[in-house]
Order: C-alpha cells, then structure tokens, then sequence
C-alpha cells in the first residue's frame, strides 16, 4: 500500500534524468537558470537541455527536440511561452517522460476562460501519455538527498526530514531560504502552483508515507478535492505533524489568490475549523510556519504547557522576566512557581539583590559565572513542575560585557545541560544583525538540536502549536 | 510655564558634571563601567570618582568622598550596596547635588518592609536636601546630545527627536541597541526603576514640553499618580505621540512586575482602556514599540488606511501578494483596487503574463528594468485612491539574480520616486542575517528616510497604530 502509494510520486522526486526546454544559448532566460542550477548543484541524473535555438547552455549541447536526446528522460521542465504548451506535451508523451513541470504561467490564474480550458486539456493529455503534471506557473521540485536544485537557485542544503508543498513558489523559496539561516533541513519541498493534475493531495499522500519525510508544512490557496483532502489530513497527523498556512484568508487576500493561482477560496473561517478538527495545525504567517516547524522538530512530544524562563545572563533581565512571563501566558502557556525545594536551593546559588530568584528567573550577573551558571540551569531543568525551560539571551548585550569565548563558554553549558536531562529548551537571542560573532553562537546551538528564536512571540507560538499537537494526539489515542 | 518644567529637570539630563560613586580601582566593578563609559563616550563636562579605596578608575583620579572634590557636582551615580545608601544621600546634600541616581538594588522590588521604608526615607532626605533621585534599581539616563552614555553602554547614537521612559534598564538599552541598527535616533532616554522619588510623571511633564523630543516611548510596570497621569497623556497627545507598554498585563507577568520594580500593576484591561481613551497608543512587546516608533516618525500625520503593495520585484511574488494582503487586512488597513486609469496604464507598462496587474502588484521580473520600475512607482503613489505605499524586498532573493549595484539602482528608484511626491512609503526587507550587503541597502534607504520593516506584520502594525494616532488627532481637533 505505502509502496504503492511512493511508487507513484517517485519520478516526482527522484528522476534519474531532467530536460529542460527552454533552457538557451542565452543564459539570461529563465530555463537557462534551472539548468545552471542543476548543473551546480551535484544532481548526479543525466541533465539535458531542449531548444529550437542550437548551441550549448552552461556547457550543456542543446538537442533541437526532447525525441533527439539519444537516452530516456524521466523529468521535464517547461519554460517556454504558453502557446507551445500542448506541442510540448505531445513531445514528452512520445518520449515516454514521466513527469513534466511547467514553470510557464499564463493559465488559468490570468481569469479568462481560455486559460482554465487550456489546463483541463493539459490534464487530459497527460492522463492518455502516461505522465503526470506538476503546476503550470510553479518553481517545482527541491530534493537535497538527490541535488535537485530549487528553481534556480543551485544552493542545496542538508537532507532533513521536513517536507513543504507549497502553491507560491516563492514562499517554498523564502521557507528554503530561512532554513538555511535557522537550520531547518528538508526531505522535500514542491512548488505546485495552479495544479491542474497532481494537486495537494497527490503530494500529501506521498509525504504522509514517504519515510525520510517526519513533519510535514503547506501554504495553500485553494484546497482540491476538499473532503478527501481533510480525510487524509486526519490519516496523516497519526504519524506526523501537518501545518497548514492557508492563503487568502481575508477577502480582498482572496481576491489576490484568484490572480495568483486561480484558486477560488471558500471561508477561510470555514477551513480553519474543518482543518484544526481534522488535526492540522494552523498557522497564519511564514514566520509562524517556521517558527512552529522548528518547535515541533526540536521539541516534539515532550514539549508541555509549563515553561520556566532564565533571564539577565549579565544583568537587565527584570523586564525580560516580565515581558516573557506577559508573552508566554497570553499565548496560552504557563509560567508555574518553582517548587519550593527549587527556590531553597536558588537561594543559595544566587544573590537576592540583582537577581529574581522566581520563574522567569533573572539570574542577573553571575550568569558569566559558568559554574554557578551550570547548576542553576540543572536545577531548573529538575523542577518536576517544569516541561520546557526557554533561556533569554542577548548576544549584542553579552559580547558588549564579554568575550567571544565567554560567550561560547556560556552556550556550552546550555547545550551540556540540556544533554544531561530530557525537557526541551530553546534559546531566544534577538541577534540584532550588525552582530556577526552571535551568529556563530546561535549555529553551534542550533547544530547542537537547541532550537534558537529570534524573538519571544516567535518562540511562544511556536511552542504553543507544539504543545497544541502533543496534546490532540494524547487525547485521541486515549480515545 | 514650559521653560519652568523644563528648568525642573534640567539637571536630570543636562549635568554639567558627574561623579560616580563606587567607581574602583577594581575595573570590574558596575560603578567603574559607568565611569568607563563616560570616559569613552565624549561626554564634555566633569567627571569624578568616589571610592573609599584610593587610587585610580580608568585613568580617573579617585577622591576619598564626594566633598572632598573642589568642583561642584551636578550629578551623582550610585553603584555601592544598598546599605550605604542614606550616609551616600547625606553627603549629596552637603555637596549641594542636584541629582541622584541609583543603579543600586535592593529596596522595593525585594517586597520588604525594610525596603519599602528605607525608598520612603530615600525620598524624604531628597525633598530636604533639594536635590531629586533617579531610580533606585535602574540604569538612568542616556542624552546622546551631550554624549551621556547608557548605563555601561559607552556607544552614542547620532542624536534625535524620539525619547523613551522606562521602568525596566533592560528594555531601555535594548531599545537603544535596535534603534542603532534600525535607525531610531534618542532625544533622551531614562530608565527610572522603582521611582521612589521622580516617576513617570515627572519625566513626561519634562518630555511633553521638551523641544528635542517629538516623540514619546515609556515602557511601565506600575503607573505612579493614575490620575495625574492620565490627564498629562491627554495634554502630551495633542502635539506628540506617546506609545506606551505596559508590562504585566497578564497576572502572572504583574507578578513578576512586582519582584522586578516593586510596581502594583491593577488589572490591564482597565489601564489599557484609560490610556487608549487619553490619547496613547498601547503596544504589547518591545517590537511593537520600535514598529510603532518607526512608522510614526517617517509617516507621521500623512499615514492613511489605504495602502498599495508592490512585491516580486525580480519574479516570485505572487505568494507575497496573497500573505501581504492578508496580513494588512486583518489588522484593519485596506488593499483597495487601483482606478482604472492607473490599470491602463499598469497594462501598458507590464506584461500580462508573470505579473499580476492588481493591487497587491505583483510587477514580476521586469523589476529589474528600472525605467520600467520607475515608471511604475510613479504611477502607484500617484492613484488618489492610495494613502501609503509598500515595497516588498527580498533581498537574499535579489542578490541571488543581480548584483549589489544593481540591487543599489533599484532601491534609489525607490527613493527617488517617493521623494518626488509627497505619499510615505515603507520598504518590507526581511534580510536574512546571513546576507551582509543586504544591509548596506537597508541602512541607505534607513538614511534616506524610508522606514524599512523586517517583516509584514511590523509594518502592519506600525502603520495601523500610526494611522490610529491620526484618525483619533483629525477627531478631537475637529471636535
């Protein structure tokens, strides 16, 4: 059944070849770019290049025909005008393709009739020539386990276990893009644009089985085949989170939608209940989209509701003790008391002037003291009324008062103590970007599994979609 | 009358000189970083120290005693335990000081009695000796004006016309941290802690009239003199703006206000609707604050509700156009349709296919033609039906497919056009930490003075709280 259901996408994800009509001897048009992508990128398949124009692109011959290139090719990439689309299918089903990608908009997201019945027809011949469609007007497919490159983009980055579909092409982009920076790593990502064939439930059948995939995002504007769709999003959640990002939830965004994709979006009030009952989580922005991906990744089932907050690494952290303690209970968190073994033992680890010896703790300047540092973090992880403990830490502020190795030396206690023990944490450092040397801190953390938040609204959703999902999942498997 | 309030606390924020008493031999200690950094920042009047233990403080001569200093001093910083602090207050009266403050902690916040009693002391000794006090428990004063320092942070912005008041030293220099990197510029800043004597009255009588400050940030845990206060934001509202964030608006957070500055918070809802109704805009996180400060200095009286929004400046924007509208929209701005002359003209300018001739505008590839781009921005600040305008800017996007200089030209486009007429305009540039050049382009519209947001939802509220601000001015004045 999952073999099945895995065989089916598998040209999808893991061509052994792509073509790429429209890719030119002038190395300025956009199938040009997809080739050098590819070409950068390590894709180890056999890459080709088709146009009527004769000559290399990037080094690659170009073939005047897809039937002229002498091996077999599983992937074809389409950038060329809208009026050569129906030729360009009748090419690739007498070559045999198995799937064929079209960057080339113009369809039915222009509004006019004539687009819709280009799309339906595009459906029909792909179904008698035996290959499938991903878009038209999409980037198409990101696979780093094999180096397919993003569009043109020919940065590829660690395999990981996320999978993103995505109706814009530029948000899959802007998704790839932030997680190189918050290291996020993906099993796979599809840009699917106006879906005239292979549609969101085509792709979340295949992620809802595909083993390399463990959590799973999705921006939509419109949803097909909706009451499948919701089924398969009640299967899915079984096994793996799903975060859904439904575009156009506003009318006049709706509006923008239809030019955009062609999607005529029902109530987006509507959706958000059936998807939530359904067991996805919802969230309405990129920013919350990464935010969640990266608390459910790091934190997963043991992230609870009941978090303790270190602040004031070296000193100012009472207003932080006060505005993370407003931000994480209003988002529907607890900020709970220390037991009251915790707080004896604070009390003679920190001095109670310059400190808050409470949760959030501020720890205030003995925070450089890493030994004092240690068994506070300890401590505070022991608190059995305790399920995730976030640290506030401003790396502009600590390498004003500190040295680069201080700083590190700090961080490390963070990761050590949080190896010792099993409650999550996650680390919120601003890093205001004229602060280079903290990026290196947050990269050592970050490639140590210790989630960073750039903000503290930004670690509290995040958090909070989390434990909304570990708690659903209880629920139904007492059920 | 204004030159009477402003003569109050002159001293406060112009001292003529200033001695730190717990400045040491010892560089490590808090009073010798306050000195330090008064040393380092250009500050041009006297500066003293005052140690028991003799010797010298970053190349300063220490006295014995605050008397013991031939010159007279105008301003006094306290970094000694809290348990010398009346004998410190006494030999202030003698020196004849005209201001005191405390970084000291120890009284209040810690919810003694002892505390309690001794700030009351504290105040009453002030009141006798003629001279006021700045905190306890607070970091006080920054003027970059006259190069008076943060607290330990010897780095002085370029001056401005914005000023914050705040009851947490923490929030108060990250402000000063984000406003240098986002281009706020401080008239003064002053963190007041536990205010035992000056409160936030007091700072905002002097602000409210303060020529140098246009603009008014507090950050507040208890609100001390409600009534007074209230009263003076309705006064301070009719020529400047006042932002205010209350800290402790969940009861857990009031809780945690109460170890920090020893404030009493009473229930939020009902301080949020009293200082909403007099006039100030409420914020509820540091980063709403610098969104609001942002919009509200480069827009100011011309920010309406109808906004335009260009996006995929070199292709992808379709997405964006979807998010952007949904983000402005739900927090109350309007997407409105463009007038059908400027979509006649839109389709004379741009290709159909690729772009999306609508407002969000989705201008597609051609960004990168900048007679194309500039004609375009033209024709969006010039439709009637259009108050404000936004750019969204990927800038790791476009220094992927262009140059810097390229990236450069198309962003003097934007500061060319906006110059030429009289619409604000906000530029949405997430840029990623890890691309350093996007920066360069930031800081240049930043001198320019377009605001640029890091993401939608700052510019979405920043721009929503502004137009609040000018919805509520146009009301009263009209009344």
């Amino acid at each position: 059944m999952n073999e099945e259901k895995l065989g089916r996408l598998e040209p999808v994800f893991y061509p052994k070849s792509i073509a790429v009509i429209g890719a030119s001897p002038d190395e300025r048009k956009y199938g040009s770019g997809y080739l050098h992508a590819l070409v950068l990128s390590g894709y180890q398949g056999g890459i080709y290049a088709v146009n009527r124009v004769s000559g290399t692109c990037h080094g690659v011959h170009i073939y005047p025909s897809l039937n002229s290139i002498p091996n077999p090719v599983d992937f074809v990439i389409v950038a060329v005008p809208v009026a050569s689309v129906l030729e360009v299918l009748d090419d690739c089903a007498a070559k045999g393709v198995k799937v064929v990608q079209f960057f080339t908009a113009g369809f039915r997201e222009t509004g006019s009739e004539a687009g819709r019945s280009l799309e339906t027809e595009m459906a029909k011949r792909a179904q008698q020539g035996g290959f499938r469609i991903i878009g038209p007007n999409c980037i198409g497919v990101y696979n780093p386990a094999v180096k397919i490159p993003y569009g043109q983009m020919e940065m590829v980055g660690e395999a990981g276990s996320v999978a993103f579909i995505s109706q814009s092409g530029g948000h899959g982009g802007r998704l790839i893009g932030i997680g190189l920076d918050r290291g996020i790593k993906f099993s796979k990502v599809v840009s699917f644009g106006n879906a005239c064939d292979l549609d969101c439930v085509d792709y979340l059948e295949y992620l809802a089985v595909d083993p390399q995939t463990k959590l799973i995002g999705a921006y939509l504007e419109g949803i097909q085949r909706g009451k499948r769709f919701l089924e398969l999003v009640r299967e899915t959640v079984a096994t793996k989170p799903l975060i859904v990002w439904k575009g156009g939830r506003t009318e006049t965004g709706a509006e923008a939608a239809a030019s955009h994709t062609g999607s005529l979006a029902s109530s987006y009030a509507v959706w958000k209940a059936a998807l939530e009952q359904a067991g996805a989580l919802t969230v309405e922005s990129l920013e919350e989209m990464v935010d969640t991906i990266i608390a459910l990744e790091h934190m997963g089932a043991s992230a609870g509701r009941r978090v303790a907050i270190v602040s004031g690494l070296t000193g100012g952290g009472g207003g932080d003790s006060v505005s993370s303690t407003d931000t994480f209970v209003s988002i529907g968190l607890e900020v709970p008391r220390f037991t009251s073994s915790t707080l004896s033992i604070l009390e003679t680890l920190l001095p109670s002037v310059g400190s808050i010896l409470r949760n959030p703790l501020d720890i205030g300047s003995v925070g450089a003291n890493l030994d004092t540092l240690r068994r506070t973090m300890d401590l505070v992880f022991a608190d059995p009324g305790i399920d995730v403990v976030i640290v506030q830490q401003h790396i502009d502020m600590l390498l004003h008062s500190l040295s680069l190795e201080q700083v590190h030396a700090i961080n490390d206690v963070f990761i050590e103590t949080w190896q010792a023990q099993s409650k999550p944490l996650a680390v919120v450092s601003p890093a205001w970007a004229a602060v280079t040397e903290g990026l290196e801190v947050e990269s050592k953390l970050q490639s140590n599994h210790i989630p960073v938040y750039r903000n503290l609204e930004g670690a509290a959703r995040g958090i909070a979609n989390t434990v909304r999902y570990n708690e659903r999942l209880k629920a139904s498997t007492i059920a």
